[in-house]
């Protein structure tokens, strides 16, 4: 009997009313009396017994489909699958809302384009933007200052501001059901990783209280840092404007290769944006998971899809998801309700 | 009182039996237990005492520079600070000897550089070779496969090669007491992480059974990679020889933002190369852990510092070493034993 057993057992008889203190706390917090109640937001279709049919073969001991828990990864798209995207992308809100803060500092944007129209609040001019036109607001509003400082900026930003239509916080503008469906996965053992295009540090400012995702499972749109030093002589990384990985499309596993290293078991989308991250999630052997969000709710949030400029669900992708056997969520016939109640 | 209360008083009271097994099992296993114990191969000098010192301060709850278990985070180099980097680094070992198993497919290298040199043995001329050479080198025997056909590749050589002076695998070139170290960060609550010059995928083919740090948790050089389909049409990112980022120097705080995006609470290398990473962990607020490992010891592994091309530890980085508080640790004085017995 090897003395880490002995000294188990001491200790055991040593701290028997702490044990039984802890015993009770954990199991009272115990997220497997949960487990069945997690999806409360979801109506009880097809899709929902998908999901709980696919973490039952995953988590099931013994079954061929079982994956050991520190395998299991699940990787969610952002805009549009966890929080609202239309009717215009929120960083790009806030990139525009930026440029107005900061327009006293650049007398010369009133005669330069694209600020110029930004300023002159031009919706019609700016929906004409090219992508140059946003590279450079992009440019101006995310670089120069440290990653701490932008993370900063934009905390302040999304504390303030509130959706056009939906007059709540955008942190507020998230689906209750996905927010669910993060938490079943965790519960059961998976980590959740954000992977988006948008940009890396703008989402890693939020996600930790918004979807309970820490930065190092937030994989976005990277732009290049400079190590610098401060006034003080304290390293830092200054944001420049040039770009390291664009994560949308093909770039969405290349991303999941870099800080990940891994082929999720469940990928998580709502666009063409995604299409590969699940095509690159479904090329795995075992039990595999691939959803597209489609929204199809235009009276409680939108309703859009081929037609849509931003997060364009194509035809296309449609007949893919078909082929594939990707399970397309319907916001209207799967969700019970869309965002969270006020008070959380 | 809650429902979820009444359900776990209920559940308890069913499962009693079942509970107590579960329990003295997860005591017995316990790593609390062996806690103290787990620095068997540091002697008792003042960094072992500094290493146990920095973990009580951040783990002791009320402290002031008490940490959460979730914000726990330390950085590791590779080379020189967990395994051995002389002769030579081994990634550029297997380079070389994949080039001599790539040379049957290339007629043209026996009379071009720098693979003429590699195959006809010449020491002298590989020792004169300059980065572009190594470029070359590198790119041919790194990129044309896809990621997993590449760790394989790289596991099939860890497999038979060994180390020219120790005649034992490379993976077990690895030191003893920075195994255990890492260890008791892990049991301390702490995520361990690989940030290495080293190519990020060559470290993730091995770091899981050598190190127990998962492919998430390594940070390496990276190269640019392709998403493509195969003849079965499944998906897979090809190796290319470009590089994305060199982990080196600034480069390992831009290596730590992208893959972690937090300031690590501890960081640990060896080299010239690993100064920023210590600098950037130590700008942090409340404790911190930064050390060095010096190679002073030539009759158990190398003696080496300033002098060396690998592994360079410059008289500057000692002097800022002693200004900054950062640990020297001396092999031959803090470390009990070097490698791991041969049964593990």
């Amino acid at each position: 009997m090897p003395p880490s057993y002995l000294r188990g057992v001491r200790f055991l008889r040593q701290h028997a009313m702490l044990i039984t203190t802890i015993l009770i706390a954990t199991i009272i917090s115990s997220p497997l009396l949960a487990q069945t109640d997690q999806l409360l937001s979801w109506n009880d279709t097809a899709t929902k017994k998908a999901i709980i049919e696919f973490v039952g073969r995953v988590t099931k001991e013994g079954s061929p489909d079982f994956v050991k828990p520190e395998d299991r990864f699940a990787t969610f798209d952002n805009d549009g699958t966890l929080w609202v995207e239309q009717p215009i992308y929120t960083q790009v809100t806030f990139a525009i809302d930026e440029v107005v803060a900061m327009a006293p500092q650049h007398p010369e944007w009133r005669e330069t384009e694209p600020f110029k129209s930004i300023l002159a609040h031009d919706r019609a001019a700016m929906e004409r933007f090219s992508i140059q036109d946003f590279e450079k607001v992009v440019a101006v509003t995310h670089s120069g200052m440290s990653v701490q400082q932008f993370q900063e900026i934009v905390k302040k930003w999304l504390a303030e501001a509130k959706h056009p239509r939906f007059k709540r916080p955008y942190t507020e503008c998230v689906y209750q059901p996905m927010l669910e469906l993060m938490q079943y996965l965790r519960t059961n053992g998976f980590k959740t990783y954000i992977v988006t295009g948008g940009g890396q540090e703008f989402v890693r400012a939020f996600a930790g209280p918004t979807y309970g995702v820490p930065p190092e499972q937030v994989v976005g749109s990277m732009g290049k840092v400079k190590y610098e030093y401060d006034k003080e002589g304290r390293p830092e990384l200054i944001k420049l404007p040039d770009v390291l990985l664009i994560d949308d499309k093909t770039g969405k596993p290349e991303g999941i290769n870099m800080v990940i290293g891994r082929r999720p078991n469940g990928a998580f989308g709502n666009s063409t944006g995604d299409q590969q991250m699940l095509e690159y999630t479904g090329a795995g052997d075992g039990a595999r998971l691939m959803m597209l969000v489609h929204h199809d709710d235009a009276k409680r949030e939108y309703a859009y899809g081929a037609e849509s400029k931003i997060g364009t669900f194509s035809d296309a992708l449609m007949a893919e998801a078909k082929k594939k056997g990707w399970i397309v969520i319907s916001m209207k016939d799967d969700w019970k309700t869309i965002f969270p109640s006020a008070v959380r």
